[in-house]
């Protein structure tokens, strides 16, 4: 494994979170708040470590799949690490595990929050807070590649094993240009929401805070009432726009380019919309009896169901409330997530289209065994090795979950709350039902506990293979034994001028 | 598709059935219960229709997967009809649905109750509610298959489609031979248990139903409190003969045969025994607390974890009632279930286990893309098809449990009753959580919802793609298009004698 390659990169990451710092800093001083100097702090300590990384240019740079997962992986952890420091530092969440669990919360889109009271941090951590949403939702190595002119063939492996869905398509030729593209879009939508919202009438500390929250589909707000309090207007602004960041950025390059038709022909896109439509009307018909007017009703369907399968999190209404069937059927988006290539998270609408899919295609290798079948999706034969591997994504998924329900179950906590915490966590959603439901928080789960929702939501967001590498042995104990190999050699080549086996 | 084979196998089944039908009848006259005589009726109107469907034996006897799939639908859904019958007439169950729901729950070796006081039934319906665990257990066209000269080479199709597990393998090379040594096998343990039963203090009638809804691992008891109330001795031989019959029957054969070592090699034992141990010990110390003697717990632990995971479903205590993380070990080998082969539900040990494999393989792809890996179970490689259906499996069950956790989330329930109560019954064990714990039962869900759990149960014990096929439109849209075109074809035959297109 080339193990300088995925150092130079995090020191590269480093610079660039440290850059990243200076927008709470700025805030700090917009509103005259001294919790700016910690960012500060922060910024230079990880500045100075992160140059110390990058002071040697590797001059191997070539990188294959798994040097791709495990840099991903790393430079993940790292982010949330330095991502937490100012937390502590300004003793707005002095336990280090809080302040972790929030940032990684906040990297990793899920917006799952142990803050007793939100209102309570100072504006400068809740824009930074904010802002990890909007820097995880794209990714942050997806960033590096738009501006750092790393070896061009191999990036693309850093650009699949962050970006979310089954098969990650090139926009164009090169990465650098993949990236730059899927960041205007970004940039250009986030700004549109800011406008929109700061016209509907949020200040502009509100609309820069909640943009970065639904642009990231992350859902940390800046009210413990997240967005019951605002207007009708922004309520479904934001609604309208989580469902935008929910579809593929893919479709939006398209649609740049002028090839609509081929932007509206994604057979993931239907299936996303048609999910949506129907959750919508079906809680809409459930909830209806609790609203005088039927308008509010849709609204507040709309509102919560495009935030829960955009997988946000942000809630107009205590929908732990809600009749059961509502509630189930929420349970269920929150485990179909988002479209590939988007900000949301979950399984992905692709995986589970695919999944289904398998399942005639089995039905009818019993009723015609000798029939060559293939399953089609987006208009094109599926390979097989992706059929495969997003089977295996469910067999893993499913472990992982189970695991973590053990782990949690230590809590004394009911089951509906322990099972949606890690239906939350690990879909990067944020809240679930009963303890933590929308008007509640993750401050009542063990240190432990916390760890193993923190792994699951890092695994959520990464899908499963970075974090799973990282821990895999084999890959480590390769990397040692190559080591001891290489280091073998340079000394037997140091003991004889011409070492024995080239004779 | 061969509709007059399917025909002629079903009719052969009622007879089958019209025969254990006596067992409840003897019971009845040696006990003076006037029940008996409804038993009667049934047996002799379902041997009069079976009698019209085997008049005739088709000329054509080949048959197929699908065709295999299919029978066996159709025979258990036949078999359950005719089974609940004798509760109604009796007015012991008077509600049909009720009477349908505890049928497909013995049959299916499920063990789920609707009844609120098991003790008020007639010991003549009592004797047939066990005696379908037996019959579910080893499966009733097995036992067709025994008795019945069926054409030889196709058969092989009905064992596979009602067998449980990935890959089922012959013992002999003839599938009678086969079916003869596996019900001999389930026949003796049974005895035994009986007899061991009896030693114990139980009374006859008593060690005869409990053995059999042991056997099956099926659950019905005689009492309201299930095992609780009987001695220390009896609770320990039924949880011993649970984990036997939980074992694929293969290895009984193998040690029979003598071939001992090769019995104990079986990788599926090993993981099968290693999980029980391990829940074993994880709930003992869990629930120690509660109890006076450490041997107790042990007890109690060992009962429950055999009971739960070989999805029998018994208790001896209202395991309910323990601590959070003690549930949670127990839901979660409610999915495992017990080994291919045996008379136990779930997802079955092997397939977790080769769902298990499956990880590493994925993770061995992105450290050496270009190396070839094939999985290996029980000491040979696994072909890629039984890898793929596993996986499909997998895929469809959890389309099945979210579908059926939607419906059932309209009746006013908690998420832990339904939830458990999806679980415990797709999985055929029984008793769940809260609502539908070890002292609840079923008694209060909607028709809808008791529809669906019964689909639960048998899809559960006939492991999805027969029941999957029976609902699949294309295999039915097949043979009505064939249907047409033989009709078309006669008729063409007899207007012209010697047909246009032959000449």
């Amino acid at each position: 494994m080339n193990i300088k390659i995925i150092v130079y990169i995090i020191g590269w990451i480093m610079e660039c979170e440290a850059m990243l710092f200076m927008l709470p800093c700025a805030t700090s001083i917009f509103y005259h708040e001294r919790q700016g100097l910690a960012y500060l702090i922060v910024a230079l300590v990880e500045c100075f470590f992160g140059f110390l990384l990058i002071r040697k240019k590797p001059t191997q740079t070539k990188f294959y799949a798994k040097e791709g997962f495990i840099t991903v992986a790393l430079c993940w952890i790292v982010l949330s690490l330095f991502g937490a420091a100012p937390f502590v530092i300004t003793g707005e969440i002095p336990n280090v595990f809080n302040a972790l669990f929030e940032t990684v919360s906040g990297f990793t889109t899920t917006g799952a929050s142990i803050l007793l009271e939100v209102e309570a941090l100072s504006r400068t951590s809740l824009m930074w807070r904010s802002f990890t949403h909007w820097i995880g939702g794209m990714g942050v190595l997806v960033f590096i590649l738009a501006i750092l002119p790393i070896s061009g063939g191999s990036s693309v492996y850093l650009l699949r094993a962050e970006s979310p869905g089954p098969v990650v398509g090139k926009l164009t030729p090169k990465i650098r240009q993949t990236a730059i593209v899927l960041y205007s879009i970004y940039f250009a939508m986030t700004v549109t929401l800011i406008i929109l919202l700061k016209i509907g009438g949020m200040s502009g500390f509100e609309s820069v805070t909640l943009s970065f929250g639904t642009a990231g589909t992350g859902g940390f707000g800046v009210k413990s009432t997240s967005i019951q309090s605002y207007s009708q207007f922004c309520k479904i602004v934001i609604a309208i726009f989580m469902m935008l960041f929910g579809i593929n950025f893919n479709i939006y390059y398209f649609i740049l380019l002028r090839k609509i038709k081929d932007a509206l022909k994604s057979e993931e896109l239907h299936w996303y919309l048609a999910i949506m439509a129907f959750s919508t009307l079906f809680i809409t018909l459930n909830i209806m009896y609790r609203y005088h007017h039927i308008g509010m009703a849709l609204t507040d369907a709309y509102f919560q169901v495009s935030s829960i399968m955009t997988t946000t999190g942000y809630a107009t209404t205590d929908f732990n409330l809600w009749p059961q069937q509502s509630k189930t059927i929420l349970v269920t988006i929150m485990f179909i997530g988002g479209c590939a290539g988007s900000t949301g998270g979950g399984i992905k609408v692709s995986r589970i289209v695919m999944l289904l899919k398998t399942i005639p295609k089995e039905i009818g290798y019993y009723i015609h065994p000798h029939s060559v079948r293939k399953l089609h999706f987006e208009g094109r034969a599926i390979e097989h090795e992706t059929v495969r591997s997003v089977s295996v994504y469910l067999a893993i998924y499913v472990m992982i979950f189970a695991f973590s329900m053990l782990i949690l179950s230590f809590d004394k906590v009911d089951m509906v709350s322990s099972f949606t915490a890690v239906t939350a966590t690990f879909n990067n959603i944020g809240p679930g039902l009963e303890l933590v439901g929308p008007w509640g928080n993750y401050a009542f789960f063990s240190p432990v506990s916390k760890l193993i929702l923190m792994f699951d939501m890092l695994a959520g967001r990464l899908e499963l293979m970075p974090l799973l590498l990282l821990l895999s042995p084999s890959i480590w104990k390769e990397s040692i034994d190559n080591g001891k190999k290489r280091r073998a050699r340079k000394k037997e080549l140091a003991q004889h001028e011409t070492p024995h086996w080239r004779g």
